[in-house]
């Protein structure tokens, strides 16, 4: 079979060598830069960059806007199995699902949770994907079969868990655990008192700030097209940390057990369900 | 010399199976509980039980207003070196420095900065303390001897890094580097999303929430005798989380990007010091 990966970045980058490595398939890359297409030739990444209308299934790695731009302006074999890989999911379904569903085409939308701090083609890594979690988001179009070739074809590249669900339980999600876990690090490291812990140990500050380092562009455009749930649950965090810190303020140390307590309860709890 | 250890839970059991396990000084261990003290002899972890009195250094590791009253209340040793070993310094000193002080007694504050999920004598461990930093804290009046003893005491334990400040500057930085971060850890787990995540990889959600389990009877007296400090770096937090959130509210993407690079950049050159 023949697979298009459109954007040879970290992700895109990662996937054509994971093909490359882990499978038969012939890869057509596309990149806008030529230097990364020749440096994915030397890296034995892709087998070609010209025939992505020839391919029958086509990830797309390019930021969300420019992924819709590039699925409704690009011509694909007919029936082919379109994928985007971005961390929205509803933005993308929205605007792509049915135009594509009217020119033939199969829509899945597709998340590979595997990350580097680094971007870019030179960080890409065929083994990226081991053990990783690879999401399948679904609606009541979706094709069956086209999602199954998906399923099997993330096993091949070294996922270890394909969960499939619908792009507003997927959106809730990531914008919970990772999106909100990034606005949480990025706004932390911002205090001047992360100038002058030197002589201190500081374990809980490196955890908390591992994701403080992002990029601005990306995220930008992932949480403002998951305004709405992040936003949701920015307030959420917001209220819980107040609570926490008017108990401190009014000295009130019954309620701040209290609220401290809950919160260790439901970590316990969701520890021993690891 | 013989040192005193009162309270037997995990730091103070620690620094009696520690002086033992690498030192040659005498333990006198003390504890409310007769368990613990039989505990205590049995793994060997303390000589006698009785003559906290007879001390020539005497660590008191109790939370801080146990601490405080037993310090005002105990008869030492003639020029004993006192010294506690909890999370918050300046409450501590403005309670028991100047009163031990009149008894010629020689008060030091310090921080063992280390720890684990659990407590009580039964998880103390004579190697806690390997690599970890301990930090003494001074004022005019610290008598140097005393200093350098428990520094050079704190390095036969297995501190490798032995820092010395003010008790502001000491809860400025545990304000916000330990604090702070418990703070987040545990609102963070409250939304109901938390409960969602199965079939996801959640790894920023678990960096984040790694401390969100903790004593609340020992962190809401810590938040309490912190609560100046640790309340004006809650409210920057807020603050700077909140730019994040209206920026995103209101699709002000250029603003988003500029607010996350910031944070980025922060957390780059803090990297880079490492």
């Amino acid at each position: 079979m023949k697979i298009g990966v459109v954007g040879l970045g970290l992700i895109g980058g990662s996937i054509a060598r994971a093909i490359k490595q882990h499978t038969n398939h012939v890869v057509c890359g596309v990149d806008t830069n030529p230097a990364v297409i020749s440096a994915a030739y030397a890296a034995g990444a892709i087998d070609t960059d010209t025939d992505v209308s020839q391919c029958d299934v086509v990830f797309v790695c390019l930021y969300p806007r420019d992924c819709v731009s590039y699925m409704l302006n690009t011509e694909f074999k007919d029936n082919a199995v379109i994928a985007d890989i971005s961390g929205v999911k509803r933005f993308l379904a929205k605007e792509v699902a049915e135009p594509l569903r009217k020119r033939g085409l199969r829509y899945v939308g597709t998340h590979p949770m595997a990350g580097r701090e680094t971007s870019g083609f030179e960080h890409s890594d065929a083994d990226l994907f081991q053990n990783a979690s690879f999401i399948i988001t679904q609606d009541e179009h979706t094709d069956e079969d086209a999602q199954a070739l998906l399923s099997q074809l993330a096993k091949e590249l070294g996922f270890s868990r394909i969960t499939a669900c619908s792009a507003r339980k997927h959106d809730e999600v990531i914008g919970y655990t990772s999106q909100l876990a990034h606005v949480i690090s990025n706004a932390y490291v911002k205090s001047d008192a992360a100038q002058e812990f030197e002589g201190f140990s500081a374990g809980s500050f490196m955890d908390l700030t591992r994701v403080a380092k992002l990029n601005p562009q990306m995220w930008s455009e992932l949480f403002i097209e998951n305004g709405d749930i992040l936003v949701a649950e920015i307030d959420e965090l917001i209220g819980n940390i107040k609570d926490i810190r008017d108990a401190v303020a009014a000295k009130d140390e019954s309620r701040l057990r209290g609220l401290l307590k809950r919160g260790s309860d439901i970590k316990e709890t969701l520890s021993r369900e690891d």
